[in-house]
């Protein structure tokens, strides 16, 4: 009998495909242990620590002024809120599948009274018509640079653009969920600078393809974020010591910002091996980020054990869950980092040809 | 010319009064250099990491269950927001200068929509005829212990007794802010657990006396906790990684909650000292806690210069900041903690006396 479960076969296996390591205290100490103790602690949003990151954030990002937030769902709803006051309207739009409607507990609709339009349909990413038909005035509309639940898809740069200009004609402010910001700089060839500036406030992520603890960056003029930090207070998250996440932030960011490129090509190639398998296909089918998803055409029952015994056979593993459909398609995420480059490569094939026998037996 | 800022000169000093020490880099360094890399991150609430320090912390507090928030800012107006939900009741009540009234520029109204009834006045504790006075239903009554604008006072515990056997007739939920609980056990000779009893929800902070990063404990009842949990998500308090101040909240409770009762002795004896000077007195006169006011009768001009000659003179530093109210009083707050200890006994009484010979030509 195998009694080992699918987390346990991923973290016991030599080379898992995805991320960048285990999340564990070794990621804080590592980064505790390149600084100087004497260094202060910021205090309540003020000191060095703080305002140096945030001054270099902005920069990054383009914009005036930038704050460090403990985590993204603080600090968008709280940019949406801002928005929606500034407009005297209570109406934002987004995606069906937005991180405000699906993984936040309705705290955008319960703490703000904020009332989200669902634009387009959850199986595609929304379009400018979608924001043309919208039928009614709205405060803000949220864009999410890659749209994560379905695999991390982009839109031509053109739409982007034109979604931006037609925002602007027509009064309504555009926010960037760019959680994955720096993640797909290398597909559209563009500055984090450049994408920010077809936005008014931005926000991004320090530990998705960045790896930090936790912590996230809300970017705009001056006196927008401002008011968030008003808002910040509000919400319990101007805490006297944000360091943590701020000096894992700076630190991997450094480190890893610059790979972005690296981890973009190695997806690409990891989704032709995932796709050259029976009944598996990734969506995008070429990725346009470090992220997609795998699609496999068999039910989680059959596909779980099959999936531990070929990580215990190959030490290669690709997914430590799964997520199962009606239609009994199971999928999961992949996001590409640091671990990728350390596979060897003949493993690699032979290991997705092992998983191509098994699934065609399957 | 004397150029030096008075928290420059607090900086500079050898013998700071107060505080367990600078909040620097070092105080998180020292908590990871003692654990095991290997260790894995919580996951937005779960894992043994947290898990484990909020199982010890419903034990101590002689709660069903207990969450860890990144602030306490956070969980009082959860726990506050709850009761009112439950009690259908928009209502609760609390001291003037209560946390939630004066620091969290209005987080309960203007995210919760709770209306506030200020018991009693500022420069007093709330008593129990205020409460049987309130005239109105509430759904919740907020008590902080010690009452720390006004110095750190307290109740006698047959006072909080009585509040909240009243409360639990009329149906009233009680709130215990107890930031600084352990910093009351040695006065009132009662358990965490004990003094815990009398409430039905209680949050305590790790940065106070205990001298942590930042973080906080809300517990109560397993629904009310899990019900927190929602709240917390809603907040942007559901971290992915919530370990930094987890460990350092353990790490620094084990080490000072056994010595709140030294803490408390010497801020007697300070107290003393500083009542021994011209134009000075402690608010309360003889501290119950670790913690105390100073007013010293002198405006800030004048107070200013004279405190920073004192500090470079004898090593020893008061404050690094003064308060002055309209009538020229300067005040400031002391809580004793590591520091006090390292400081020669000759050396302080012989600071003080020098202290009083200069406040004594002001």
């Amino acid at each position: 009998m195998n009694t080992t479960t699918l987390p346990e076969a991923f973290a016991a296996a030599s080379y898992p495909l995805s991320g960048h390591g285990r999340r564990n205290l070794h990621v804080l100490q590592e980064v505790l242990d390149s600084l100087d103790g004497e260094l202060a602690s910021d205090m309540y949003g003020s000191g060095q620590i703080i305002e140096d990151f945030e001054r270099d954030m902005a920069k990054y990002l383009g914009k005036e002024s930038a704050v460090f937030f403990p985590s993204g769902t603080m600090a968008q709803q709280i940019a949406l809120r801002i928005w929606c006051d500034r407009q005297n309207n209570r109406s934002v739009a987004y995606h069906p599948l937005c991180h405000l409607e699906i993984h936040e507990q309705d705290g955008l609709k319960e703490l703000h009274h904020i009332e989200p339009i669902l634009l387009g349909t959850a199986d595609r990413l929304l379009r400018i018509e979608d924001v043309k038909n919208i039928g009614q005035p709205i405060a803000c509309l949220l864009l999410e640079l890659p749209q994560r639940e379905i695999g991390g898809q982009l839109p031509p740069y053109e739409e982007l653009e034109a979604i931006s200009a037609y925002c602007r004609q027509e009064g309504i402010k555009l926010h960037l969920d760019g959680a994955r910001l720096p993640e797909i700089i290398p597909y559209y060839q563009k500055s984090a600078a450049e994408i920010s500036a077809l936005f008014d406030s931005v926000y991004i992520s320090f530990y998705k393809g960045i790896g930090g603890i936790a912590g996230a960056i809300l970017a705009g003029e001056q006196d927008f974020t401002t008011e968030s930090k008003v808002w910040k207070r509000r919400h319990g998250g101007d805490l006297i010591s944000l360091y943590p996440y701020i000096v894992s932030s700076a630190f991997y960011f450094k480190q890893r910002e610059p790979k972005m490129a690296q981890y973009y090509a190695e997806a690409q190639e990891l989704a032709t091996l995932y796709n050259s398998c029976h009944g598996v296909n990734t969506l995008p089918i070429v990725p346009v980020s470090n992220m997609f998803h795998v699609h496999i055409q068999i039910p989680k029952h059959e596909l779980e054990p099959l999936l531990i015994s070929f990580y215990k056979e190959t030490g290669v593993a690709l997914t430590s869950y799964l997520n199962e459909k009606d239609n009994g398609v199971c999928s999961f995420e992949v996001s590409t980092g640091d671990r990728y480059a350390g596979i060897p490569q003949d493993l690699l094939k032979s290991a997705f040809k092992r998983l191509n026998e098994m699934l065609e037996l399957a």
